[in-house]
């Protein structure tokens, strides 16, 4: 029906009442570069957009960010960095996604293998329920034990619970420079177990995957010189203090080395690092300018990371369809890309089945339908398989005891 | 009614379904070492004890420990350190503490400030509900964006949603050996300075605070050969790699001294760090044998720690009751300990009025009534002041969704 853009808290307030009173479904909106389909405007409904709300505040005393939820990600980093202070979670979606959509989708990223994901970071939230009201949950205080944990609760809600309005942050000083080892595998088995030996054996800061077919789609848009044969390539980097960097870094190359991978390049050149996170970061719009996606986000325990990955080789196959895997490998979340043809109606359909045969490959190794993207629209008809009915109920019951009406985001998660 | 001592998630959800068959309420209970009164037994009811659900398995491949509800924090760190491994919330109970207990209060400790506390190590919990389901939330899995963050909810919730009968935690690497500071201060203020100063410019590993009324109980006790006539005492270490723990630990002394601590001692010797941290960890109970005890556990943002603690002095002489102030300084969590002879009715009065003061003065200087003990039954009253009505409002309805006859902890937190 219409865009909001609020510019405040009671801006919100009044269009979730509006609509209450109206029988009107909401969808929150952030930057919209969510991959679940969870802000896609709903027939007859409001699209809540946060674009307007972007104002960041940073106390370095007690390092803390204090933010509206349309600041993009990159735009909060910036401010901690110029006081010396760092907000780790980094999805590669980093230069446009915004605070608030991190914080509904619990955000993950390439930094999350040693220093977790959005909900670590969140210390409270406003929020803005299906009945108007707005609630502060949290605040500037390290640690809280007075009642529920509400704020978690709202934490990865894709906003079927209620409107983010603002959210206080706990940053930490910049870690030191990273030193970063890229290695490049024939045998993506060989590939996997090293992810798996570098995981259970160091602390790497960053442990993440690309296969052929996304360093190709890559060099494609980028040319960065990656080694178009290459089966498999990881990235790794360590930012342990001084010298502990290079020894961690060495221990990690040896790992791959020692696993059979055939170029291992160790650098303590943080603009050569950059580069290989950026070729990262670009791998899932270089494969988009392939064809349409279907974007998966699967995890698995690490040790399955291999059965997985090979998994889904054989799906592609079968299914004739192309499948790239990148992945936040050192968490054992993987992006499996599906890149079909929207033109050609039988491959279409033969990617909707890979892209749900991934799914019921990951449920069946034990691990989870979506490691970081959320349920939203496009994973749904998986939830039940994957956490059990009486679950997917909980979820359900918790749903209707705070959006009784279900106009907040109907159709998202449930 | 009695006491029940269940050994697997089966019997719990027997016991569980018989409750509510019956209409009798429920209290579960860890190592009751809860210090908000939140395990007590009530008229009528049924204690479901976790003492005897104490298996602990660790996996060093993926670090992750798959443990019972009753098995002791100390009992977990130790089989983990057996595989090299560590999990660090480490409340001062660490001893004869449950982790089911620590889950279901978020417990904190002493390594918080640079390890966060309970929840950021729960990946996966069974929980028996009201009505005698038990659900497997979360996994071990390191993300998942799966649905609500449920997993996330029962961790601090009391035992008033759910029995927590299975957890899967994430483990880390040990951290390299600590090097420990000491400083002792004739000027209260001077020493809640301080901490803001070490909070906002180094990565303490732990930053703790004692008042001369907890360092003397100590002394009395054990004989440490502590400073008696010190004001404040502050232990803080520093757990970087390598020169980087000597470097930091320096820092922190420097503004010890530059902001006029008396004496300052420096050590790598970590038997030396132990003793000092055996010394605050120990401070509770020393207190506990001066009198009868109303524990706070109030916090408030760092800027106001000075505040607060000179506020606690000021209720202190006002009321005529000796107050001890310990903290989880660097989190700006501290636990003033209202001693009184319980034989004294007068003094016992004037004790219920300032530790309600006390937490008063930490909601006008915009804190927390709890940071880390829970609400339980003894800070229930404060809560609505603290939170306000609709935050009290929302986990009632979160409370009667999930538990509509009331049965699971009645009273604890609402
Ligand atoms: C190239 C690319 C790379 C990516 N890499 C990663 C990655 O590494 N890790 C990762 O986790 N994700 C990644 N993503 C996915 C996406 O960027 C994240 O899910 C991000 O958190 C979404 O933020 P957004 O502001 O775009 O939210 P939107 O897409 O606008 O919304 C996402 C969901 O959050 C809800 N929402 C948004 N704002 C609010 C609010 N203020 N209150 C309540 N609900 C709200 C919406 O209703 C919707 O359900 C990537 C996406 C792209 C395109
Ligand atoms: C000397 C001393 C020092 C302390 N230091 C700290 C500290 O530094 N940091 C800190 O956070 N706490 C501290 N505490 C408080 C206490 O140890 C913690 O709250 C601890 O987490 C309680 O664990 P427990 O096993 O004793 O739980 P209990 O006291 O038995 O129960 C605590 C709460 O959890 C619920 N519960 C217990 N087990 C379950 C379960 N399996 N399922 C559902 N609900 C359950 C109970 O119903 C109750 O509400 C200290 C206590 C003492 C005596």
């Amino acid at each position: 029906m219409a865009v909001v853009l609020p510019h405040t808290t009671e801006q919100v307030q009044q269009v979730v009442r509006y609509a209450g009173a109206n029988g009107i479904p909401i969808v929150p909106r952030g930057a919209g570069s969510g991959l679940s389909g969870g802000a896609s405007a709903v027939e007859g409904g409001l699209v809540v957009s946060m674009a307007e709300m972007t104002h960041v505040e940073i106390d370095p005393v007690t390092r803390m960010a204090f933010v509206e939820p349309g600041v993009i990600n990159a735009d909060l980093k910036e401010a901690a960095a110029a006081v010396g202070l760092w907000y780790p979670p980094d999805p590669a979606s980093i230069g446009f996604s915004s605070i608030g959509g991190n914080v509904a989708t619990n955000a993950g990223g390439l930094c999350c293998v040693k220093y977790g994901v959005t909900t670590d970071y969140v210390l409270g939230l406003t929020v803005v329920l299906a009945d108007g009201t707005a609630l502060d949950l949290g605040g500037p205080r390290l640690k809280e034990a007075a009642g529920l944990s509400l704020t978690k609760l709202f934490v990865g809600s894709e906003g079927t619970l209620g409107i983010i309005t603002r959210i206080v942050l706990r940053l930490v000083p910049q870690p030191p420079p990273s030193a970063t080892m890229v290695a490049t595998f024939t045998d993506l088995d060989a590939s996997c177990r090293s992810v798996l030996a570098i995981a259970s054996t160091t602390r790497a800061s960053m442990l993440e995957f690309m296969d052929n077919v996304a360093i190709n789609a890559v060099e494609d848009v980028h040319g960065y010189g990656l080694d178009r044969t290459a089966q498999a390539m990881l990235i790794a980097q360590s930012d342990q203090p001084g010298e502990t960097a290079t020894r961690e870094i060495e221990a990690i190359a040896a790992v791959c080395r020692e696993l059979g991978a055939d170029e291992v390049l160790v650098t303590a050149d943080t603009a050569v690092g950059e580069t290989y996170t950026a070729a990262r970061r670009g791998a899932i719009p270089a494969v988009e300018s392939k064809g349409r996606l279907l974007l998966g986000d699967v995890g698995v325990p690490l040790p399955e990371l291999g059965a997985l990955v090979t998994g889904i080789a054989g799906i592609s196959t079968r299914h004739d369809v192309v499948i790239s895997v990148i992945a936040h490998a050192g968490d054992g979340n993987t992006h499996p890309l599906v890149v079909f043809d929207p033109d050609d109606p039988d491959q279409a359909a033969r990617a909707e089945v890979a892209y749900g045969e991934v799914m019921d490959l990951a449920i069946r190794l034990g691990g989870t339908i979506t490691g970081e993207h959320g349920v939203g629209r496009t994973k749904k008809a998986w939830l039940g398989d994957y956490v059990g009915e009486d679950v997917v109920r909980l979820n359900r019951t918790i749903k209707d005891a705070l959006d009784p009406k279900g106009l907040l985001n109907p159709g998202a998660i449930l």
